[in-house]
């Protein structure tokens, strides 16, 4: 314990002790849902002025309000997303993408991917819009962006139907974790579509 | 009846009847919802490649789902869109926009937008979106666009609390109606934004 003139004390020890929570702390991150920290990203991106992202909410069939008790739902159900989970806005250029995370260890499965997904991606393409995916290999830990295009075509014309991980890594750009933004997947947007 | 040589027939009766059944179902849509209005002008556009918008879910708090059902929800209620409720891309470019209706006659009240959509529309300006509001007066049955700018500065620094609608008239632009789309918010679009 050391005290110093302006009578605050530095507890070393205390301070060995945080470090090493932190790390647990970020070991712990790894196993964390990816939607979690896409969001988590995204208010650093949007709270320092970087990159305008929204999550869309999901999207619920409402059956039965009870406005006796001001309006609560007594009865609805989840409804498949149509279009993607992200959209926004970054230097006037409209973004568009869809997260997906998979525990496999060698490839990633497109039936992860719905159609009303590619179909939906292709128009943004189309419409002059910036459209990519953002996958996470959890295993490996990994998480990568891919232009949305290379996804459509794979789709839509290889008859396999995964993407084996090593092409993932080859034609994806991997996205760098930190403490904040978890993921800067800003940085690996730069690279692929403003180098 | 008059008989064609392809061998067509014309009931000019039958024709007039038509167009007044035309003319009644154009009165009908007038005080038809706003949104609806909206959704389905956005549907002509992107069927038609023009523009691609789409509409923010409603957000919902899920309390309670039963899941011995196949995942019905028992328990949920609604809560307030943070951001806008419609985003997009033309052009390449980010569009986000409110639509709001009003009853009233004389004014456009601010009330109805909130102090969330203003600061969410604050930050698509920065960075380089093109934000706007439709406002309908359903009474007069006419519809503007105007630049979220406007509203904004509208609402931060006027002592006023609603926008009057001989100025709405002047500084909005108004949008066309038509059989489809509806809402003919493209054109407003271009006139303001890429004149």
């Amino acid at each position: 314990m050391i005290n110093y003139p302006n009578g605050k004390q530095i507890d070393y020890k205390e301070k060995r002790i945080k470090t090493k929570n932190e790390i647990s702390v970020s070991s712990a991150n790894r196993g964390m849902n990816l939607e979690h920290e896409i969001n988590l990203s995204n208010l650093y991106y949007s709270e320092n002025n970087i990159c305008l992202v929204t999550k869309r909410p999901t999207p619920i069939k409402v059956v039965k309000v009870d406005y006796t008790k001001g309006a609560i739902i007594t009865s609805a159900f989840f409804e498949k997303q149509s279009t993607t989970d992200y959209n926004g806005v970054y230097k006037g250029r409209y973004l568009d993408f869809e997260a997906k995370s998979t525990i496999s260890k060698t490839s990633f499965p497109l039936s992860n991917i719905s159609f009303h997904q590619i179909n939906h991606l292709k128009k943004v393409i189309e419409h002059g819009g910036i459209a990519f995916f953002i996958i996470s290999f959890s295993t490996h830990n990994k998480v990568f962006m891919l232009d949305a295009s290379y996804i459509i075509n794979y789709y839509e014309n290889s008859i396999k139907k995964s993407i084996p991980y090593d092409v993932v890594c080859e034609v994806g750009t991997e996205i760098k974790q930190s403490i904040n933004p978890r993921l800067c997947w800003v940085d690996a947007l730069n690279e692929i579509y403003y180098k």
